[in-house]
């Protein structure tokens, strides 16, 4: 038995064996052959079970995740079909190369060739060849490609280094009960796809991926961060039963499924939830949500070649608003640049990516690639109750272009024709100092604000939330950022505008009667944490928690704060 | 005649030669010699040469700069005596390798054999034989080496891609009438440095180092960003006009030099200097200034092999203190990190440095090295009137374990016997926007605040000032950042302290009215501005500019803010 200690970053128990995503050993030795013609045969065998196996994973894909998305392995295919690739590989074999080696040499030819081209798309043939190379080498040596895009064929744990958000894309989320990772932390893409999927995730454990072996049957703790392999029938038996209390509490919390989102004494709130693609809506309807507060439009606009059309866009948008049969659905428009990149836009390397040319000021001035989503956005409008909200906006001039920009497509929409919802309410993020130090001026120009933490503490403390060294100073519960956020829902109710967040925070126990007593009207989180903290409000009473805000504001430093709300909120009911 | 144009980042016209810092071409060929005897003697003469070179730049930097940092040159003299080098050289030579190549073979293997070594002083080893080659290189084959160690004969105008702290360091500043460089901006260190020696200067002229021969004659106009090479004698005559001119003007400013800095309705301020090493002190006491704002320590740490001692540092605080004569002296405490790197600390490398460990968060995790600068520091305080603050404090408890730190070292040399100020003020600066939201909280626990507006306003607009393709959002006249800033000042004023600004938006003439009105009581600067600027402030009046106060913050943009101050304050009298 070997018992792990990572971060716990997502709750809850499961059981299954270790699915552990390590490169496969692919080495291979040159020989001279002396049978050319068998070694011939032998390579036409590896690349006929290559297209098989690709072909069953386009066609898994194209099912799963629609053509576009699938087209990736189509592009696969075809370099399995490229006569002068397969005829260069031939030709070595004939001088007595191995076909391991045949294979190698000849790909990392053309690989040589197309990435000469300073052109995009053979960028990306490139990294097509190196991926199918990999495969038919696989095929050749005898060894199991272990990836995601197979089919997963009963439950696993996920074990990888770090999950990226192009690995997950593939997953097959159906058999997948629970994420360990190497790296990350809370807000680590792993961690926060667990707590979408109600999964647990363990993260930070540094070496799961060398000490867990692929198929070891495991024993995830996600409110512990604890990971135990093979273990004694005692220890597996304390584990179910944690896992049934784990359960039942969950249960318990299924009865705010169809209630209001309500306060103790009455107060009406929204508890709304975060979703990175259309498929994560049914998780926020499942979990009962009030609607949608963030719509991440990334992933329309990932691995890809090129933008995406605005049909494409528009298809993926309108299919959520129907999906959300009129509940309110914000849609971020595209929050690209900082950790987020795309190949084909080629921005440049940055000292401080997050203090660099990022979402609205990359939309601001490639204004054809944001007009092409705000007119899909518009089109979309008409079939559900669509807002629509920028992010990074730091001053007035730059939400004021971006609306600017908007009526315009509005107005050219409507001249062709379209229908355009006539209520289609436009707000800005609030997660940038400056902004939430003006909110009073901006409160004029917008519907809403929905204010986004993760990025305003970083830049209000000045603090990496990714770096070590520096994530102590990652504060919310900072003097500050209480302040600025009260700053936020004040300067909005006197304009009559309504105030939502969309980041960590707004989940988060012990900022949750404090923002309450703020005022906050909409919560938005992963699906998996909407019905605790419906539960946790309903047994709030904002009137009473009110009277402590001037007191709260005046607390010196976070940990006071944390003291505060635990001496003095948590009990009031 | 050639025209070329920059960023005026430094003000006045100078003639002169260009003085290129160009890389000379040490280029050779690898021949087979044939008589190896004379060989080895036109080896052993560059030896010579370059030994007399080398001790020559040791006097003169011992001269100027002291023993300290003329000990690299000690380093470089003990290379050329190492036995083991030499003797692979001959014993190359002996083969019939020629000298450049034998030189060039042998330091290789040193330098890989040392690289090898996971060890800074080696490392440092390293540097030192590259740069002894590339010298011996030289006079082997007699190429001028143009570098900055050599005595300046006559007046230059410097023209190189980029200048780093350590160029500048070595530079005779007697005979410099101006830099002109291919990179940077307004805050770049060449355009400090230009305005600290008051010296015009264009930077940002992309080319500058291709288009400007070395020796041509040039004339700099750095009001304009203009650079005019191998002027006829109308465009001369022009600029030796331009020059009388700012000359006048600038002798007029001479008559306050020795006057009060006082505005017109008789509000005291204080204008003091910003300076980066204990030479500079003497151009703000010649400037007039009324003290020192921002001392930075860092010259203290960086281009050495080891941290310095205590007594290094007590010698140099107490030389500036003593040449002060009483007038206030504000050290900052290190602030590494970010863009500035200390070899020897092995810093990792971060992914968003200006949000990472540096500054206080260095000092306060490695506190022996903090220690020692504060041990220093009190000792000095018999010598003056020194102030110490705290830079890039985010939490009020980052101050008050910096404080209590400092408190116990104070306790431990009193009772060593230590004479120490008792006036002595500790102070913070508020450059993250956490600090300046909770000054209130802050104003309880120190005696004074510095705005370092810099770092301020790129992490409330969360903009790297460096990064060009967000640059336009680097605002001084943000309306977000002049409500933090009269925050800050109100929260002083009401416990009793004082408000100084050590940013470049202390000597902007757009935001002095601002700053006045607000109530800042001082203004720190580069010694070049400050005689312009208690100019102005002598023309302003406060009474006037206060009511003013609320109006400026409702004001929605940077643009509107200086438009209004153009409009309303400027003419105030």
């Amino acid at each position: 038995m070997l018992e792990i200690q990572g971060i716990a970053v997502s709750q809850g128990i499961a059981f299954a064996n270790a699915y552990c995503l390590k490169e496969p050993d692919l080495s291979y030795e040159e020989i001279k052959v002396a049978d050319v013609d068998a070694e011939l045969e032998r390579f036409k065998v590896a690349v006929m079970k290559t297209k098989a196996e690709l072909q069953e994973i386009y066609e898994i894909a194209q099912k799963k995740f629609g053509a576009e998305k699938a087209a990736i392995f189509a592009a696969h295919l075809l370099v399995l079909e490229d006569p002068e690739m397969l005829a260069a590989i031939e030709a070595k074999i004939q001088t007595g190369m191995n076909a391991e080696f045949a294979l190698d040499e000849a790909s990392n030819m053309f690989i040589a060739m197309f990435e000469g081209l300073d052109n995009v798309y053979m960028q990306e043939r490139v990294a097509d060849i190196r991926d199918v190379s990999k495969r038919v080498l696989a095929n050749l040596l005898g060894v199991e490609m272990v990836d995601m895009n197979r089919r997963l064929a009963s439950d696993v744990i996920i074990v990888a280094k770090d999950l990226t958000p192009s690995m997950t894309a593939m997953l097959d989320t159906k058999y997948v009960k629970g994420f360990i990772t190497d790296i990350g932390g809370k807000t680590s893409h792993s961690a926060i796809l667990a707590r979408t999927l109600e999964i647990p995730a363990v993260v930070g454990t540094k070496n799961a991926t060398q000490d867990i072996q692929h198929g070891a049957p495991i024993i995830i703790d996600g409110t512990n961060g604890k990971i135990i392999v093979n273990a004694t029938s005692e220890v597996s038996s304390f584990y179910r039963q944690q896992q049934r209390i784990y359960n039942e509490e969950n249960e318990e919390l299924l009865q705010y499924r169809s209630l209001q989102s309500i306060s103790a004494d009455g107060f009406s709130v929204e508890i709304a939830g975060n979703i990175g693609n259309p498929e994560d809506a049914e998780m926020v309807i499942n979990a009962g949500g009030d609607g949608i507060g963030l719509f991440r439009t990334e992933f329309l606009y990932m691995e890809r070649q090129e933008l995406p059309t605005e049909e494409e866009q528009f298809q993926a948008y309108k299919s959520v608003l129907e999906k959300m049969q009129g509940k309110p659905t914000i849609v971020r428009t595209l929050d690209i640049g900082g950790d987020k990149n795309l190949p084909y836009l080629k921005l440049a390397d940055e000292m401080n990516p997050f203090l660099g040319y990022r979402a609205i000021r990359i939309s601001l001035t490639q204004q054809e690639m944001f007009r092409v989503q705000l007119r899909a956005l518009l089109r979309a409008s008409a079939y559900g109750n669509l807002k629509i909200m920028f992010p990074m906006i730091a001053t007035l001039d730059e939400f004021k272009m971006a609306k600017a920009i908007l009526l315009e497509e509005k107005q050219s929409l409507t001249n062709d024709g379209y229908l355009i919802s006539e209520t289609l309410e436009v707000g800005m993020m609030i997660e940038i100092p400056s902004a939430a130090i003006i909110a009073d001026l901006f409160a004029k120009e917008v519907d809403f604000f929905s204010i986004g933490t993760n990025d305003l503490i970083q830049y209000t403390l000045a603090a990496d939330r990714m770096n070590e060294n520096v994530s102590y100073l990652y504060q919310p519960y900072h003097p500050a950022v209480l302040r600025l956020i009260k700053n936020v829902i004040d300067a909005a109710q006197r304009q009559g505008k309504w105030v939502g967040m969309c980041g960590e925070m707004a989940a988060d126990e012990i900022a949750l009667p404090i923002l309450l007593g703020f005022g906050l009207n909409e919560f938005s989180m992963s699906a998996s944490s909407i019905l605790k903290t419906r539960a946790h409000i309903a047994k709030l009473s904002k009137q009473q928690l009110m009277p402590h805000n001037e007191r709260i504001l005046q607390l010196s430093t976070a940990s006071e704060v944390e003291e505060y709300v635990k001496n003095n909120l948590l009990g009031l009911s």
